[in-house]
């Protein structure tokens, strides 16, 4: 079976961001400061950002300029390919054509280096020698050692323990790219302290790593902290992937009818969509665009879309967003980048307009995708792509059933090389799965900041 | 630092294999039948390999068409990318130009797709709907499961069981794809029941795997066998490498003064070398081409050019070869991939007439290679790789020292993303390094097969 992709040359890479803030009908709510219940200014953010990236954060301007320094890695591993999957068309006996963007083949092996790279560019510019900051299952850490040693910036990275342990692969990447990560809870750090004079053998969590390395970062000069989801600015620069594939469509000579991503804190499928809903809102186009999530953690299916803490121990600003209330524990399924209790607030944003829908899928079904995929395409994927992958699956199934030739656009954020243990529970039957427990809704909701409830 | 690599559209892509068996100064000795010392004959093969591959293994013809079917398969990662290393050069401080191919983007993260595709369709063209092979760390099993579930065929791998118990996750991924995966030795096969019976705590080997995967394929109608090295017409495969690389020399205006690859059976050096030796021998260039192995199994800097068994057990075809006895067990370095005592019949021929040169490498240096390759490439490269890029920092420092501005280009085989346990044990300092003891030469040699010696 023909595998048929399209490449873009160099040249014909974005040279600029796209930020949908320009194009809004209604803009963003303000980002709260957690102490003072006030909006957060540029000054609030300083010690833990380069105030370029500050700026980015609440920029009108459509476009933002990718730097020269920022291309030059880019071209490390982009543009990035677009593949039309006609073997997964024929096993599918589907009329629908399926298209999907290939982010795996970056030296982190996802999507993350997209922002990882001009993170680090912009805190080396104002002369930051050393970063921090926390990873879950080590995509994010991992993309953020690769782009630290291509700027010689130092870099700690606080990883949730019970990934630590489980998943040293990652670990090993960091080190091997000259970073140092050490397991969260740590000893460094008062809230890392704290957290082991309570239980010497806890797991961690995604919220205690992130005041970990907050705490770390904020009081030194010489550091900065980096985030690699949520935030406005982080959405923008995964723009380029939605912008390479608008013109990677067009030498394929069709136009996407669904574009599907897989959603945690959003920056994947912000970065397919954004440019997507862009051409809806401006150019007349009516692409359905759907933001897929685990049913285990239901975020935009089932939350509620309200001020809240980015992170557990509500240190973190508090954004208008969906979430599951922020001392939600989603389950411990395989996509660990999508375990996360809130949303960025401009897909949250955009959902409540109606301009983006939202589907929740079950684990086990998003393994059996991700093995159809890869028994067709060649490509072994990461549980949380499964997850757009099972929706894409399902989006032909229909037009199998209805006839429909429809053409599907799908964002594979990464490669699964370092989750083959989940594919082979699957494989072996004992993979388990979680439904979200809907008594949970109401109590984990109790816990967001009253006084901001509208 | 910018990255820049050169990129060739599919049109660009080769449409026929070289074949060096068209151009060799002196032909190739044949090869002899274990059983009767007689050469071999297509027949003797034909229980184990389809007639079109045996007839490619014995062709003169200069170039051999790739069939579509493989083209369409090979577009699902080729044309790869060819690299210029800046950030390396600049790191170094050297004013080499230095060039790298890059196959760690196919779906089996190396070479050996290259090869695995052809094979499975051709035996499919034959009928046959069963392979089996061995493997070693996995790099070939993976890729063999990958190529036959892109051709419906059942695929059974016999993994050296050492390698089945330290790194799970290559089985996983024959898994992910559909073949079956069983340690060796297995109680599947006499060999393996033998092998059994004498320790049932047996580590495995390749040599034993060898014959296990034979002894399956060899009496059923439905089965063959294939190998992922050595043989000709798997070299022959492998040089959609340097054809490529021509081209993409020819792109950046380029021509190599050196070319690198590494060396364990053959497959990945001889596919980037074949053409330049061609170029070398036809079109009036003069470019040194330097085979990489392990101090630790130096089959062509310490081994001895003669007839010898191709496994362990004295089951498989004698071919004239460099070769450390076929009993020789090479040390546990984790470049698994170049732990063969013997070497390419085609590779050993060519160092023997002068026409390529080698060099031995220790383990530790080539560890310190790909670390500083990871942290100004970006790419982390299987242990086998970064013997490549060790012998490519050497060159490129000695430009250096002398001034030189050469062009070295080297084949970068594939990703190190199963490996990572190896860089954590070097970077903690716990990683050994093993010479060849010469003491073992003349032993080893005493089992070749005496009729033979001439």
């Amino acid at each position: 079976m023909e595998h048929t992709k399209y490449l873009l040359t160099e040249k014909e890479m974005p040279t600029s961001w796209y930020n949908i803030q320009a194009d809004l009908p209604k803009p963003l709510a303000p980002a709260i400061h957690p102490g003072t219940m006030q909006p957060l200014g540029p000054a609030d953010l300083a010690p833990l950002f380069p105030m370029e990236l500050i700026m980015q954060e609440v920029s009108q301007e459509r476009y933002i300029d990718i730097p020269g320094e920022v291309i030059d890695i880019y071209k490390a591993w982009r543009p990035t390919t677009l593949y039309r999957a006609r073997a997964l068309e024929k096993a599918l006996d589907t009329p629908a054509k399926i298209f999907y963007k290939y982010e795996g083949s970056s030296p982190a092996g996802s999507h993350k280096p997209n922002t990882a790279v001009p993170q680090a560019f912009y805190n080396k510019k104002e002369g930051i020698k050393r970063l921090t900051t926390e990873t879950g299952a080590g995509q994010w850490g991992s993309s953020m050692a690769f782009a630290c040693c291509q700027f010689d910036i130092e870099l700690k990275v606080y990883m949730v323990k019970v990934s630590y342990q489980q998943k040293p692969y990652r670990r090993m990447m960091m080190e091997t790219w000259g970073a140092q990560c050490v397991p969260s809870p740590s000893p460094d750090t008062n809230s890392g302290r704290a957290a082991l004079a309570e239980d010497p053998n806890s797991p961690g969590s995604l919220g205690l790593a992130i005041s970990e390395a907050v705490e770390d970062a904020a009081p030194r000069a010489d550091s900065h902290y980096s985030l690699g989801s949520v935030l406005n600015h982080v959405l923008m620069h995964q723009t380029v992937i939605g912008l390479e594939s608008l013109k990677q469509m067009e030498m394929a000579g069709e136009y996407p009818d669904v574009v599907i991503g897989c959603v945690g804190g959003g920056s994947n499928f912000g970065g397919m969509a954004l440019p997507f809903v862009h051409q809806n809102l401006t150019a007349g186009k009516n692409t359905r665009i759907i933001a897929v999530e685990p049913s285990s953690c239901p975020t935009l299916t089932k939350g509620k879309f309200a001020f809240d803490y980015g992170d557990v121990a509500a240190m973190a600003p508090i954004v208008k967003m969906f979430t599951l209330g922020h001392k939600f524990m989603p389950p411990p399924v395989h996509a660990g980048g999508l375990r996360y209790h809130g949303m960025s607030p401009i897909i949250s944003h955009l959902y409540d307009l109606g301009l983006i829908e939202a589907k929740a899928v079950l684990q086990l079904p998003t393994f059996e995708a991700g093995i159809q995929f890869a028994r067709t395409e060649g490509f072994i994927s990461a549980p949380e792509t499964n997850h757009a992958i099972r929706a894409t699956i399902d989006e032909a199934l229909r037009c199998r059933e209805s006839g429909e030739k429809k053409v599907i656009l799908f964002s594979h954020s990464g490669h699964g090389h370092f989750d083959l243990a989940a594919y082979d529970a699957y494989l072996s039957g004992k993979l388990a799965d979680y439904e979200y427990p809907e008594a949970l809704v109401e109590s984990a909701l109790k816990d967001l900041p009253q006084c901001l409830l509208g």
